[in-house]
């Protein structure tokens, strides 16, 4: 074990932190992203390949891997660490916000949840406990609270029902989380209430009462404006303890994570750059390139020369369109790469600017570079 | 330039040959087996990894790459090798093959063929001269002529008919690849003959008359039954000059090359190991394993712990299991570099065993843990 988790805050600069996660699998700069591993792989990528983009932490989710192939057996197999061959940090998610987006049937009461199984459709049920225990056969470094997640809009009345009762689930998450003993790992709660600050409020305090090891915001990314986001973020940080991790599940685009770190945000998740990298789009400092586009068809140049990355210093645009094109496997497969890599740099510029005390003009360069667009051809 | 097309003979044991194939790109240690490349890609494998299962060559499509994306695009943008990052040496077919296979209307006459694009529909022709321009613009280390392939079976006039008319196309597809003044690049004849053996030997004889730098056995892996294949390889191969690589073209399962090898064939080249890779099979010493069975799904051993390569000492089988199941494109990847690996493991193999003059004893070896098949869980 590399040692028990805690945070160090190295630095701030504004509302922007520099912060270190120490973990039992080893310790994550932040800013950090967290390539999101849904069935005990981040699609497309071997370790090595992960690895070599830069990601020191992945996401593993507790909705699929309970189902297939099952919590129990990745247990007996070693874990998910020695499972999918990655000795970094995991965090797991606490399944959730999956069983909300991904199973048509589904009972929802103060035990927890009961859904269908979208594989085989068996009846599974998923209460805190449950929950907790699955991320402890998987061996997450650091595990989450079962939450209600909701999309927005909802009523009032909704939002504080849901926000209720995940306080009571972030309660017994606590409990059967220490009724463990692993020492060392940690546990998550997750801040709800929607867009009702009031509600959010009474959340965190709440929350923070209870001393988790680090605090999510939940909630959001559901499909509401940035704007409202942001607004949300910006005035749930200082809700939250300033001597613990905040983590904004499922954030986001580039320009999402540089506007949520500069409101305090340490940890981020999503699928975005491998999804969107199996689609043909790129993300680089130039901001989206859709290299399914025909202007790439006979383009030499690659994606970014200047990239640390050699994937994206090495294929030209013309091979990457016709991979995108052609359907085939390594076009998904380098997309996500380059995608992962570049997300990985720019929270390693972030972290870099924010211990020189220069995030304010980063933050103004990187939006002007992206608002700028491409390079055109010569 | 690495050197001009040469081949060394270096060893024999029985029939087998143990030789060189020095390239522009680079020399190709033979019996050698080709990756399949398509669509300028060896399904779902960067270059890197490619290199690392032992390839020295790869196969490029001929068909594909002049339908996407366009052989005088891929000239304009450097040459295959540059397209895909591929710098070691490139074999390109004539398209034919392909031609006859994939494309549903097709109009065949004397001047070449004319056929109806799979992507769009266009009508394409294709004649020696162009398969032979297309190759060059691809930049192919060795190109292969123009050749009409006939499924098995056929009548003796419709194989005569068919090889004549290759015969003919072979000395266009000479005359226009000399008309090229390629110094030091290399082009192969094809035999055919069908299972007449009479028309082979005229055939052989034709081609070795027009003295090309290689002979490919041509028309077979067609679906015919194994036995006929490997009797008309060991009939065919006498006809063929000594002093000459010999390619079988499409070929094969590890157990149809260990055959070919014994009766004096050089190269191979066969999408199997990607394939069936895709498909959960792994191609292993102890024959073919179907990680899709259900029994490998809590089996935490890897496919083999004595594997040269890490892909098949470090994941273990339940993983491959749950990926294959989970249909992730990560077990594509792995299964198909675990594959090529093994493919190119066997060859050296076979290359080792025929310089030491004990292929007899490594066939036997080889075929008897085949039968044996995969080690059951302790």
């Amino acid at each position: 074990m590399s040692a028990p988790f805690s945070f160090r805050l190295l630095a701030t600069d504004g509302g922007a932190r520099r912060g270190e996660i120490v973990t039992p699998h080893g310790v994550v700069q932040a800013p950090a992203f967290m390539p999101v591993g849904t069935q005990a792989t981040v699609k497309g990528l071997t370790p090595e390949t992960l690895r070599a983009t830069g990601a020191e932490i992945v996401l593993g989710n507790t909705y699929h891997l309970m189902l297939r192939p099952g919590a129990e057996r990745i247990a007996t197999l070693g874990g998910l660490h020695e499972f999918m061959q990655w000795p970094l940090p995991i965090l797991t998610d606490s399944g959730g916000f999956q069983v909300m987006s991904l199973s048509e049937l589904r009972q929802l009461d103060e035990r927890g949840v009961t859904f269908r199984s979208h594989l085989d459709g068996a009846m599974v049920a998923l209460s805190p406990e449950r929950a907790i225990e699955i991320q402890a056969l998987l061996g997450a470094d650091i595990s989450m609270q079962l939450d209600e997640c909701l999309r927005l809009p909802a009523s009032h009345d909704e939002i504080r029902r849901a926000m209720e009762l995940s306080l009571r689930w972030a309660e017994r998450s606590k409990r059967a989380f220490e009724g463990q003993a692993r020492e060392g790992y940690a546990l998550f709660g997750i801040v709800q209430g929607g867009d009702d600050m009031a509600l959010r409020e009474e959340s965190a305090r709440a929350l923070t009462d209870m001393a988790f090891q680090g605090y999510a915001i939940g909630g959001l990314a559901v499909g509401e404006p940035q704007a409202v986001m942001l607004k949300i973020v910006a005035e749930t940080v200082p809700m939250l303890p300033e001597a613990r991790p905040r983590y904004l599940m499922g954030v986001g685009t580039p320009h999402d994570m540089l506007e949520a770190v500069a409101r305090g945000v340490d940890m981020f998740d999503c699928v975005l750059p491998t999804r969107n990298g199996r689609h043909g789009m790129a993300f680089t400092r130039f901001g989206a390139i859709n290299l399914a586009n025909a202007r790439h068809a006979g383009d030499a140049r690659p994606l970014d020369a200047e990239s640390a990355h050699p994937a994206a210093r090495t294929y030209s645009r013309a091979y990457l369109h016709h991979l995108t094109k052609a359907n085939e496997i390594l076009g998904a497969v380098l997309l996500s790469t380059i995608n992962l890599a570049y997300y990985q740099a720019l929270m390693a510029d972030m972290r870099a600017a924010i211990a020189a005390g220069r995030f304010q003009e980063f933050h103004a360069v990187t939006l002007a570079q992206w608002e700028q667009g491409d390079i055109p051809p010569a």
